[in-house]
Parts: C-alpha cells; structure tokens; sequence
C-alpha cells in the first residue's frame, strides 16, 4: 500500500484518530487569553517537586495520565510513547514516563518535537503495528533558561524579538477508531539553515523551515491554502510570522487569511511582558490539545495544517559560533 | 494489516532489506579487533574540523554519504532520514545532515538511538510510507566527555567499571528489496530504572533495560535463546554483560552460548586501556556495519537479535542526583 504523496508527504490510507487529549500548564499560561481551555493548571510552577527538570517530568507525568484517562486506557493498553522535550538528553521524558511503563520512542525535533511524535504515532497506527499510541512533550520557562540561556536569578533583559518558552505539556493518545478527529496526512520537515545567528529571535530561524514544509505540503497534496481552515505554525511569534509571510509570496501563497501561530495565541502581547510571543516543546502541544482539537472534533473546523517548528541549536553550538537552523514537520488534521 | 506481536514487539509482515551500509570511525578504533573491517578511518580525530562537535557532525555527513554510495542512492532519492547522537540537542545530527537536504526525523534514546533509528525506519518502509530511508548515528570520544564528564585537558582518572566512548558514525541505507539482509521483527524497550547513581557504570545502568528487553523479545516472538545465531547488545562492556547474565538467568534464560557485546568487541581489552569496553551511539552502529551485517549478508549467520543499549543520563539530572536509567530497543535480523 503505497501511501507516499510527492516528494515529502505522506497520505494515511488509514487515518488515526484523535482519541484523548490533555494540556498541563503553569501560572503564566493559565493567566493568558487561553487560559479558561487548559486542563489541567498548577498554581506552583515547581509542581511540588525540587527541582525546575523534575517538575517539567511532572507536567508529562499529569498530561499523560490526564490523556489516558479521556481516551479510557490504562498504560498497560498504550503499546508505545513517542515522547520529547528541549533538555539535554531528554531527561524530562525519560523521568517523566518511567512510571508509566510504556515503550519509549525518544524523539527530538527542538519545538517541533510535538509535530515529529505525532506523525510517528500516526504512521504506527496507520501501518497496523499498533493499535493505541501516546505522544507527550514538555517544555518549562525555568528549566529552558537554564539549559539554553541564563538561570533565573542572573535576571538578565530580554530583547523584543524574543519569545517566552511555555510552561507546559500536552500528551494525545490514537487509536484507529473514536471521536471526531483524525490524522490524514503528514509531511516531514527537512533543516533548512538561513545562517540565522541570532538565539534571542528564534522566530527568524524557524520561519524558513515553517515556509518549507508549509509550501511542501501545498505542493505535495495539490491543496491550496484555501483547502485549509487554518495553517497553525508553532511559535514563530509575531517576528516569524512577519518573515513567514514574506517567505510564502515568494513562493506564490498567500496565507494571511488561514494563518494562526500557538505561540502568538497563548500569551496577551499588551499585558503578559512576553515580547514576540510564546516558544517550546509545550507551546504547539498544550494549544493543540486545549483550543485547536476541541474545534476540529465539533466541526468548526474541517481541515487544518498544524506545522510545530522548532529551532535546532544548544548552548554548545551556538557559543561555538554555529548558526541555528529550523525545523518544521506538518500534519494534516481533519474532522470526521 | 495487523503487525503486533506479544506485549512489545512488531512482526514486519514485509521485511526491509538493508541495502546499505557504512562505518566512519577513528584512530584509537582503527586500532582495535576491527579495525580492518571499518570503511572509513580518519587519522585525525578532529576530521579537519575546529571543535569536536564539528568534527562529529563532519563524521555523520561522510557515513551518510558513504551508505547511500554503497547503495546506489542519491540524497534526493531517499525520502527520509532518522538520525540521533549523544550531545544535548542532537547537533552532531542537526548539523551534520542539514547539507544532504533530507526530511529529518531527530531521534534520541541515549546509545540505544542506533536501534531506535532501524526501528522506525524499517516501518516507514514496510508500512509503504517510504521506497527509501537511512538512519545515522553517531558519538565521539572527545565532544561526549565534554559534554558528560571533564575536558580531555582536565586528564580525570577513569575508574575501571567504566567505558570508552567510542568516535564513530554508522548509517543505513533500507528499501523494500536488495541484498541479503533483511528486519524481520522489532521490540521496543521501557525505561528500566534500577536506581543506579554511577555515571562511570553505565554497563550497571543498561544491564537491567538489555535484560527486560530481550526477554520480551523471547517471549512476544515465542522463542528460545538458540533460535537466534547471536545476541548482541550495544555496549554493556565486562560490567554489565555479567550482570546481563544473571538477570537472564533470573528470567529462566541462559544466553551464554549466543551472547555478544559490540562495546567487548571493538577495543582490545590488554592494550586498549578501555577498562569496560567501548559505548556510544557510534559503538552498536559501526560494529553493526562493519561486522556484523556483512557476516549476515554472506549467511553465516541466518538471524540475529541485535539490541543497542541507551543510559539515559544528563549531567543535568545527574548532578542533581536523578538516578541514571536504562533502555534498549531490540531488532530481529535475518538472512534472506
């Protein structure tokens, strides 16, 4: 069964349903324009543990579970996870998921990691090897200043380009059966590198790759962007958005009309202080779970292209004076 | 088409073939038992690069490009590429692939990465998502211990329980037909947590997840240690295949006879001054290209299970005293 669609995508002749869905968020998140739609929000962002990581595994701990409980599994009927987060290593999925006991697929795709796991998790259901899978990631403000910039009490400023990584994490569990939404294509994001040497915009390093995989997909399925309801990227922010744009006239689409970025939804520009808008792990997955599906699954949406883009670099690298690449992958989500 | 077989495993119904194969390894690896055997051998471990990083990247691009050859491939005919390595963020991959343009799929799970990446790939082949896919991955001796344990210039002491990182990129090239070698089945591993604090045992830490998942794997395929020509873990070393014998012996199985440790294989263990063995993301990989498949695709041996083992371990969480967990993911390959 042949299911490749031009030169990056994918047609899933069997498409993946959408059957549980969980947001956990912080205090930041739950005091912005979204914030009634979160399941689950902890007013300490420690999350009752000792450290910034440990909470982070707590936030994918609670989304999976929460998921779980939606789509009516219990772990031991969850044949396998795709999970990820920014950390080194993926420590905050590696501790966050022990205790569940599922087989883990790590996977790291920086923001678009949401993106990646889903298509994975779609393609194991399509293809028969599986007949229930999660996905999780996670990000959080304080473990991601640490890991990437500087630790909290350094209190050092912020430029306006700059976005603010989401407290957060989304977990999702498909099966080939239940609900109103499904998974029925995907197209897969190659690096794509402008020599973009700035960290503190990681908006203008991601919106290339959100172009390329965006314009791919239109290619690939002969779509549109009138075929969608909505083009949602990650978390360009209000900066990438602006490049993204500009990128796709270049390439002969205009989607001001359907676009939507996670990143510019979470988070009141006037009164929450976080400039260009949200970014992580978390962004993409807790809006995805809390306000997007909820649309598609009622029917306000038919068909959406959800593109996660994530920005490819480490402290390492980038002190190393390499520059940050992006990636995006695209996943087309519709009602049923 | 359903593929699932016992708990969790996956029986391909149409084996991908391994059309490629290539290993890129250092001095110190050229020097061991295998040396010979290795495609590539550069003298200078800096691969004329300017960082260790760099030159870890520089060595994923030469293995890519030297698989794809061996399999008559161009990059734009290979539709998708999963790629990992041990460096936070995976850099060695994001950089070292971005020139090949191919979709990529970042993929971590510690030195066990190498498995996972055969895993997925071989689904998206035999699920008709893909004609083509490579896998790459990678660790080198110099960026690892920067990254986990000292600068080389600090000159630490290695305690004798632990491994040499090995410097070495494998990749793979897999299509639905070509050569003799085919993957038959898959078992993905749990994060298996024995509460081990020693970063300088990771052979302590992986023995428990190789033990949890090759039992699984006897038991979902309905096997018995003798169905298999080898067993062959990643990189457990002296510690841990000793320890990997008596927890299979506690599970009612006696592997002696079939067991075999590509981390044991690679460094010679009087002159070598490795202690335990060799580890890392390049060990499984390169072994496996340059030993082991060749030994399978002339029929010596007609099947195998191959089981890359991951210490999932960030001196994030282990400064902060997290306990250093285990995975492996195991791959069923035959002769064809």
């Amino acid at each position: 069964m042949n299911q490749m669609c031009g030169q990056q995508s994918i047609r899933l002749e069997q498409p993946p349903h959408v059957i549980g869905a969980a947001s956990v968020v912080g205090k930041k998140e739950s005091e912005g324009p979204l914030g009634d739609l979160f399941g689950i929000i902890c007013e300490d962002d420690m999350f009752g543990e000792e450290s910034w990581e440990k909470a982070e595994s707590r936030m994918q701990t609670e989304s999976m579970r929460a998921a779980m409980s939606v789509a009516g599994k219990r772990a031991g009927q969850v044949r396998c996870l795709f999970g990820g987060d920014l950390l080194g290593q993926l420590i905050a999925t590696s501790f966050g998921v022990e205790e569940l006991n599922i087989p883990l697929l790590g996977v790291y795709g920086a923001c678009s990691t949401c993106g990646e796991a889903l298509a994975l998790a779609a393609m194991m259901i399509s293809g028969g090897y599986a007949d229930c899978v999660a996905t999780v990631t996670s990000s959080h403000f304080a473990s991601a200043e640490k890991q990437f910039r500087f630790p909290l009490g350094y209190g050092n400023q912020r430029p306006l380009a700059a976005t603010w990584t989401v407290t957060g994490s989304g977990a999702f569990v498909l099966a080939s059966q239940g609900g109103h939404v499904r998974i029925t294509g995907v197209t897969m994001g190659r690096v794509v590198d402008y020599d973009v040497h700035d960290s503190m915009n990681m908006g203008a390093c991601m919106a290339p790759a959100a172009a390329d995989t965006i314009s791919r997909n239109l290619r690939d399925f002969g779509r549109t962007p009138e075929d969608y309801d909505r083009i949602i990227t990650g978390d360009l922010g209000y900066v990438g958005q602006t490049i993204l744009m500009e990128l796709m006239r270049e390439q002969g689409f205009e989607i001001r009309q359907q676009h939507m970025d996670c990143g510019i939804e979470i988070y009141d520009r006037e009164t929450q202080d976080t400039h260009s808008g949200g970014s992580g792990c978390g962004c993409s997955a807790v809006t995805l779970a809390a306000m997007i599906l909820p649309k598609i699954e009622k029917g306000e949406w038919k068909r959406i292209l959800f593109v996660p883009t994530g920005a490819l670099l480490s402290t390492v690298s980038f002190n190393e004076g390499q520059s940050v690449p992006g990636i995006a992958h695209g996943l087309v989500i519709e009602h049923c």
